[in-house]
């Protein structure tokens, strides 16, 4: 099963010809490609193009909306809440974190909550928006229940992802991107085209107890939150993901917990919501609000280096510092392109086709 | 080995009066005896009046300066760099809370980084402050270097912990406030004392293996990132100590990494400081720059109600809200009082007779 390997450019294009077809104006097209794209640069494959037919089955289904208009609805110097007009998150949110850096640059600090959304592709892409302004940026979103909390047997959480981008001199920036859970979803994805069992401390069975079956899903069982079980901190992960619900959700009238609607088309949404589409929440933090920014990024630089050259277990090269596999990922596919499955490939031919856009 | 029982007040007053002997101002004697207790009266009980004679042996090396002034050395509208002037953490980070809350105020959200400050008791303290004010708190510190970030075999952070307040209006608030470690080092402490092992996971011996030994940091072990190993997401737990420490230190001009100076007395601090003391970051986000605060708080009182019912698995009664076990021990210690065991006792009235102030 060789990959084919596409450049990134084709594949922008494709996928922005794509957002144009189901009625995206041409900006919003564009910044759609970009930020599904991004997942491809940066190795996470899982939430890349490999999606874009999933977003076209979400408007299909009239749960997304291609030509939303996305409005602040509430705000203070420092904040504000956006109303994605049920937007394709991937538009939403870069919308939103420019509101966000926007609030920094006159505030020192922006935050902006999002309420009916979608998903936003990789929260890291958001989040690294602020690196160029001198701005730290977070991101963070609600997704559909997949996850129980310690003790429970229901699912009542997303994989809830937090980025926290942090800009260095002549590093490369610090960039945290990472699913509240043990493993994320993508991750059992890999497990299941291979057939390959998952490490306890992954997934739950129905009834509570550990399972190795990539697959338990279907029959009732859960995602673990961070930590795996109550012994090693489980409790911990659980905060962080009712954390990003609750600035998601709650602090912009978003849906939470278990009525997050479900990502796929043909799981219906909840008949009962307690609010519009899923939630975002952005942060971007002026580094000059604190200190002088090159003073910080020189610091940064010696934060990095001294981690990175820790001594390490036997066998282990180097320490990993969050977001250095995919900076160099994203500089050799750019360089090199992008490769894909055949099953994501044909995916893709198969949308192409239905809108009359080869690839 | 039965444990005495004093009341808060006349623990708090006992602190207080130490607290002057030492020198502090009277204001911030009340303020350091509250801050310590909270701990106590939270059931965090390595934290609180255990730690006094620590903080006294810490002002008698110097390394504590109970006058200081403490100042805003750079501001913007909703950001603060607070120099603490290497004032008890304490005194100098309710301070710090205080100007989050007023920036909220005006801004919509307030976030202070501190440095030249010392340990400052649990953080969840300072995060709740934000609560009576219909405000989110957030509060974190770097601590000194007992944590191998994964694959190093090298301490080079801290426990640094978060804490997290968020207000509901029936329901009790939501706290959640936890080191961003498998297990926190006043674990560590309980294991040692009843001579018992720790689960694999929480510790690493000093070539980076897996370590069951409780004492294992004497022979240059280290605790573990949230995650325990590689596959279960220790890397996760390094980013979100990473995260604390940089927000704490690299933005506020204290030491990070392998620089933050110990707590213990006994043990010097590095003499190639890379910024002035430990360093702090809180955070107070006025609700109502989101959203109104009664529709926030009763959709808080849903979420909180919502997963509180959850079906458990068997044989646990009801899945844990963050912050429910403190909150009801608080309600049970103000009202019985706080046990101490005879070692704490005896450190406690040892210091007493040191001031001539007898307990």
């Amino acid at each position: 099963m060789n990959d084919a390997i596409l450049s990134y450019a084709q594949l922008n294009e494709f996928a922005t010809e794509i957002f144009l077809k189901i009625g995206c104006p041409i900006d919003q097209a564009a910044l759609a490609a970009t930020s599904l794209l991004r997942a491809d640069l940066r190795g996470i494959d899982s939430h890349g193009v490999a999606r874009l037919s999933g977003y076209v089955r979400l408007w299909e289904t009239k749960r997304v909306n291609s030509r939303p208009e996305i409005k602040i609805v509430h705000e203070s110097p420092s904040t504000a809440v956006l109303d994605g007009d049920a937007g394709l998150g991937l538009v939403v949110a870069p919308k939103a974190m420019a509101i966000a850096i926007a609030k920094a640059k006159v505030a020192g600090t922006g935050w902006v909550a999002v309420k009916n959304s979608n998903h936003f592709g990789i929260a890291g892409h958001h989040a690294m928006m602020a690196l160029p302004h001198d701005m730290i940026g977070m991101a963070m979103t609600n997704a559909s229940p997949l996850v129980a909390p310690t003790f429970s047997i229901e699912r009542l959480l997303g994989t809830n992802p937090i980025a926290i981008a942090i800009p260095a001199h002549e590093q490369p920036p610090f960039v945290a991107d990472f699913a509240t859970t043990t493993a994320a979803n993508g991750k059992l994805e890999i497990l299941q085209r291979k057939e390959h069992d998952a490490p306890i401390g992954w997934i739950q069975k129905k009834d509570g107890s550990p399972s190795s079956n990539p697959n338990e899903l279907k029959d009732g069982g859960a995602l673990i939150p961070l930590g795996s079980d109550r012994e090693h901190g489980s409790h911990k992960g659980f905060c962080l993901g009712a954390w990003v619900d609750i600035f998601s959700a709650v602090l912009s009238g978003a849906n939470y917990g278990p009525w997050v609607p479900p990502f796929v088309s043909f799981l219906a949404p909840p008949t009962d919501p307690v609010g519009e589409g899923i939630g975002h929440f952005f942060g971007a933090m002026r580094i000059d609000a604190f200190r002088p920014a090159d003073e910080f990024k020189k610091h940064m630089d010696n934060w990095i280096a001294r981690f990175r050259s820790a001594k390490t277990i036997e066998g282990v090269d180097k320490l990993i510092i969050p977001g250095d596999p995919e900076n160099e990922c994203e500089t050799e596919r750019m360089k090199n392109g992008i490769p894909l499955s055949e099953k994501v490939l044909l995916d893709l031919r198969e949308v192409g086709a239905k809108f009359s856009t080869p690839l």
